[in-house]
């Protein structure tokens, strides 16, 4: 590991050199980290220590660490920038990064960051914001290292000593035909370690593939990930090369789809960032929190209809949270399972059946082992047998409603093009919670009393 | 995209062939698919299909399928194998990807995979095998192209095409003293677009770090991930050269340690896969259902507690789990985007007690919205005005109870060294249980009687 990273002591050193205006000091600090890293502790530090620091190093914000920048933070670091130091930041990126800072930004605020570019690269900036967000035509940098299929080694290794703008990271040398359709790709290892004089056409990898402009990028990340690719060429409608995305690209997609999802099963929305303001993550979650609240009236209204019978009896009150609480846990274990099965792609039309009827045996297995231990904990706490049997049957019928229903809902909503992980949730706990009263307080009406 | 997909159709055909028995369609149809879509079939076609299939195409598995299959499928299949094709498909893979086969494999196989290898690379895989379980020694492959750092461009070029046994992949030339140690290291594309006589130290990039050997793989996954690497050198505690990373493991790590999170917070344990047995899923679900079991005895017991007022006020049994409910999201919600700014780093020492006091204030909001709402509701409902007092106050109370814990759980556990995402949830629900049971039950055991 590299010496200069962002430990505690320097991320103290770098503040106290912003109290002490330091400015000397405080270059020296940031100077040799990495831009991930000065982008990182942008966003850890307060937004008035951040003010401080940026007045402090007025021309050090440059377009890699723009690019690093989390959202919120970054419209605040920009609206603080000179329009100087802005054309010089986004002037040194890639397309790729440049519509990525866009994407992001308000509609406004646009033209700073285009007017700051050369024209050849504002129309390239232009034409991917013509495809639609989350594409792979937005994610492709449109730098490419091509070569017609007839070349050998030494035509290609002449060719890229003479180019002045080759991208600043490339993995393949793409083949194409006259009019620019790929036909494969060799790697740059091949290229090296062969003749001049062998064609590429001979060292071509064995399998290739392509994408399409208009793919979702959630599928690009799949693909990558899947058939373990470095880079891919992306093409239009015509089946022309228009660019080609790399893997660290992929990537950054795959980590954000499963930050999506994790965070879309726990309620808490698209928007969530630690740099949110209260205002903000308040909202995104009372969304999900007012769901809840229909489904815990709804849950609730089946305890209102056996209101007489816990008259009756107070010790349904105090084990029917039990009954409804497991049924949640196991609803969500298989729901989970099912949602991460959906997203990378393991489950099937054709595993369905074997998995849901898999499904159905762990809630019947768990049902009744759980059962019969509540069953044993209920008997001796309320000394009460059919009490203790009771909450037996309705635990069994519970888990195996959760089994169901954690594995039903996600495939059904996948079905009609709903993510899973955004609504499974209320919907899973809404059954669970519905069965587990009624199974227990019904039952417990019709044995007990 | 190619042709040559896995889909519903291609199944369907290959089952008909299995079926019928023929084994010259079965091998056209399999043939042009990608290794990971033959190890998907095989994971989504059930155990007695596998049998038929594999014993009709017995000399189909390759390497690469091997690797990809899950690992509950991969002992079943390798068993199918016969000792000569077992042996061809183990000896064409790179040594990290032998690592990979055995450490999932039962001890007493070992030695079939073993004893398959040539003895340099037998030596190789045992070397590996002798760093810690999910280290950065496990997943390196020892196959590095360095070059010293006096050569130039050419000297590079010559070394690589006289050179027989490349790695399969690789992205850069490292540059090592005569010690062996790492000093920086070179893009191909650097080294295809620079001329003969440059030499390499001119050309190697900015930023250059090393990863250790006994370095955990979740630690290799973020630093890939944050800095942007394709390839990093692995170095042994003498900062001695010994192997090198490559982004696609470090992908593959990070996709693993999503989907751990994702399962462990779900309290489904680490072993589940579609592949697992129901007797495997039910196991690791069970301990968590089990775990949950206590904390709702625990919450009940609260309950218990106020039996009598429940007795004389049957609305407060009919209520109570929306207070519980409500918090038990709440508290999701914020556990959930602390184990994940945990994981991603972006939660430390530095930004604590900001985002502590943050998630505290979205507590309050929210707790007063929904208060105030559950109020109206409850008063509307029941027509009892201090009833709709009583359930409001605890709404409060609970959802920043829930915010408290769920941010501050799994900053506790990481302190001592739990993972958060395994312990948080349990944890989490036992506090917003207990705190809202107690809340709601002794506000209206106080007020109401």
């Amino acid at each position: 590991m590299e010496e200069d990273v962002l430990d505690a002591r320097r991320v103290e050193a770098i503040q106290d050199a912003v109290e002490a205006q330091d400015a000397a000091r405080l270059d020296e600090l940031l100077d040799p980290l990495h831009a991930a890293d000065i982008a990182d502790l942008l966003e850890q530090i307060g937004p008035s220590d951040r003010r401080d620091l940026l007045r402090l190093w007025p021309n050090g914000i440059d377009g890699e660490i723009l690019s690093e920048l989390d959202e919120a933070i970054r419209e605040e670091v920009i609206d603080q920038m000179s329009p100087q130091v802005l054309a010089e930041a986004v002037r040194e990126l890639d397309t790729d990064d440049v519509v990525d800072i866009l994407e992001d930004l308000e509609e406004e605020d646009h033209d700073r960051i285009l007017g700051a570019l050369a024209a050849v690269d504002r129309v390239a900036v232009e034409r991917a914001m013509s495809y639609p967000e989350y594409s792979a035509g937005r994610l492709m940098q449109r730098e490419v290292v091509i070569a017609p299929e007839h070349w050998n080694v030494g035509q290609a290794i002449d060719y890229m000593r003479s180019n002045e703008s080759l991208p600043d990271q490339f993995y393949h040398v793409i083949l194409v035909d006259p009019r620019m359709k790929p036909k494969g790709y060799v790697t740059l290892g091949r290229v090296l370690s062969s003749r001049r004089d062998v064609l590429l056409r001979e060292i071509e990898e064995d399998s290739f593939r392509t994408i399409e402009a208009t793919e979702p990028e959630a599928d690009v990340a799949y693909i990558f990930n899947q058939y373990h690719l470095i880079s891919c060429p992306v093409v239009d409608e015509n089946d022309r090369l228009v660019g080609v995305i790399t893997i660290d690209d992929a990537m950054n997609v795959l980590d954000e789809e499963h930050e999506e999802d994790m965070l879309r099963m726990a309620g808490v929305g698209d928007e969530a960032s630690l740099s949110d303001t209260v205002w903000e993550a308040a909202k995104g979650r009372a969304v999900w929190l007012f769901v809840n609240l229909l489904t815990a009236i709804l849950a609730s209204s089946v305890i209102s209809a056996f209101a007489d019978t816990i008259g009756q009896m107070v010790a349904l009150a105090v084990l029917m949270p039990i009954v409804a609480s497991m049924g949640g846990n196991a609803g969500t274990q298989t729901m989970t399972v099912a949602v991460r099965a959906l997203a990378t792609r393991d489950l099937t039309a054709q595993n369905a059946f074997r998995v849901i009827r898999r499904e159905a045996a762990v809630g019947a297995l768990n049902g009744m082992v759980f059962g019969l231990l509540m069953a044993l904990i209920a008997g001796w706490w309320f000394g009460l047998p059919m009490l203790a049997l009771v909450i037996g049957v309705a635990m069994v019928l519970t888990l195996v409603a959760a089994a169901a229903g954690g594995i039903l809902i996600p495939m059904g909503l996948q079905r009609f093009g709903i993510d899973p992980a955004l609504a499974s949730g209320p919907f899973v706990t809404t059954v669970t919670d519905v069965v587990g009263f009624f199974a227990f307080l019904g039952l417990a009406s019709w044995i007990l009393l």
